[in-house]
């Protein structure tokens, strides 16, 4: 078994990004400017956004954090992101997820200008996706595929399962690794909550991806001897042997599961870090959309 | 084996969209008016068109045919595309594809605006489809969706194999079929020319889409006992036994593989009035999402 170490994969994305940032600063070009909008006081949230600015520190973009309170009302959000939209410092903005209930996801998602959507969670930027047209790729799935062609998996002709349909990771995921491209022309199955026999279909796999949300849910039964197994899954469960009462765990069974792979993404270490590393590259990127 | 007759139930979908016309005649609304632009004259696109343009008639919708020639230049079809674009009377139009490999397919979808994009190919109308927001969806996959609400088959839990990985057929199909809503919840394999072992994920499907265009590619021995087979196929291909020298194939051996199944979409009569069926409810939707 081998290590998919996403922290190190991320670390050589974040150097290549950094030497693109001295010679934009050589060129005379503008630096990539990243603004992140944090709303109200989630422990998670302000962990993400937190490690969204240092990354942004240590390549040398800027970054702007913008902290609301969680009764900032919806009208009031589109406001902010609207001015977001029409400021030209900066390149490229993310509102991080998840918001408070009063506020429509949707409704922010459609609002924030596609030329600045470094998520790649606006519709536009799915929809050029599924066509192979440029565009921002949503973060975690541009990290898992990162992960894949920086270590050197082949991927074509493999069957991949993907368990989990999330809009940001599962369903995207599935569209990426089936198109024709050098880190795709995967068979993919797409399973989830409802699927029947997910344990015959996890055994199936050649590159197993976990994308649920629950703690430990795939178990080495569920996976081939010698597959590839990433794991999305990152939630906190109480943990009395650490200071401050939690560890992350991912969805899957790590210790186990394991022994049985050829290679497998820890937790925390993991497809996190790609994430980071993928919105950094969207954040470069914004900079060719934006024509500067 | 029960035939998935596309045919009758188009012809049901035909009858309640005429009776939504007359009900807009009285109150004193718009009538649907569906423009199509032909380029050329490929006998296969001739046939599509004017399939379409019948359906208009008989459920009462206006039409609009624009016949350009084949040297036309992009620049040209880009001017008609934003006059229908601007034109208040047009509803919905489409670009019968293919189209002369002078002109950029993706300039042209691109180029159509969102609110009139019956066939469903633009790119923010796919990723509204991926986020469940409203919007048109692409016209062969709403329509197998429809055909098989009517005809009372559940598709929640069941493994659907699609075999073919297009951008208007199996990508957008596989998503709609992942989804979690009513005609939805599948676990969903996407296979291709790159899958390896096809003939066993094809047994694994109780629900098998074929969308590949190769006649008769999907042999018996590739088809549980029972399963449900969509045809998607529509090739010419040579027959001596036809005055007009050819006919129509599906993707599908049909002869062999009915007998194990449990429905079966027959070629022609199938999918292909499903498709025109969805387009004219498209058509329709588009006086809503017009303000008519």
């Amino acid at each position: 078994m081998q290590l998919l170490d996403g922290k190190a994969t991320s670390q050589s994305i974040k150097l290549e990004l950094a030497q693109a940032v001295e010679k934009r600063k050589k060129e005379g070009k503008k630096i990539p400017h990243l603004a992140a909008v944090l709303v109200g006081e989630d422990g998670g949230s302000l962990t993400y956004v937190g490690a969204k600015v240092k990354a942004c520190e240590e390549i040398g973009f800027k970054s702007t954090l913008i902290r609301l309170k969680s009764d900032i009302t919806e009208f009031e959000l589109l406001t902010v992101v609207e001015d977001l939209n029409n400021d030209d410092e900066i390149d490229g903005f993310i509102v991080q997820l998840p918001l408070p209930k009063h506020i429509d996801e949707n409704t922010i998602t459609l609002a924030i200008a596609s030329k600045k959507d470094v998520d790649g969670f606006h519709p536009i930027n799915l929809g050029r996706m599924m066509l192979g047209l440029p565009g921002f790729l949503p973060a975690t799935p541009a990290g898992i595929l990162q992960l894949l062609k920086r270590n050197n998996i082949e991927t074509s002709g493999k069957h991949c399962v993907i368990v989990g349909r999330s809009n940001i990771v599962g369903t995207p995921l599935s569209v990426l690794l089936s198109r024709n491209t050098p880190v795709g022309n995967c068979t993919v199955t797409l399973a989830h909550s409802r699927t029947k026999n997910l344990v015959e279909i996890c055994k199936q796999a050649d590159i197993l991806v976990a994308a649920i949300g629950r703690p430990a849910f795939i178990t080495a039964e569920m996976v081939k001897e010698g597959a590839i197994v990433i794991d999305v899954g990152t939630t906190r469960v109480e943990d009395a042997s650490r200071e401050r009462g939690w560890r992350l765990s991912g969805d899957v069974d790590f210790k186990n599961v394991a022994e049985k792979c050829s290679f497998i993404t820890p937790v925390p270490g993991g497809v996190g870090p790609m994430t980071i590393a993928s919105l950094m590259i969207n954040t470069l990127e914004a900079m060719d959309f934006n024509g500067k």
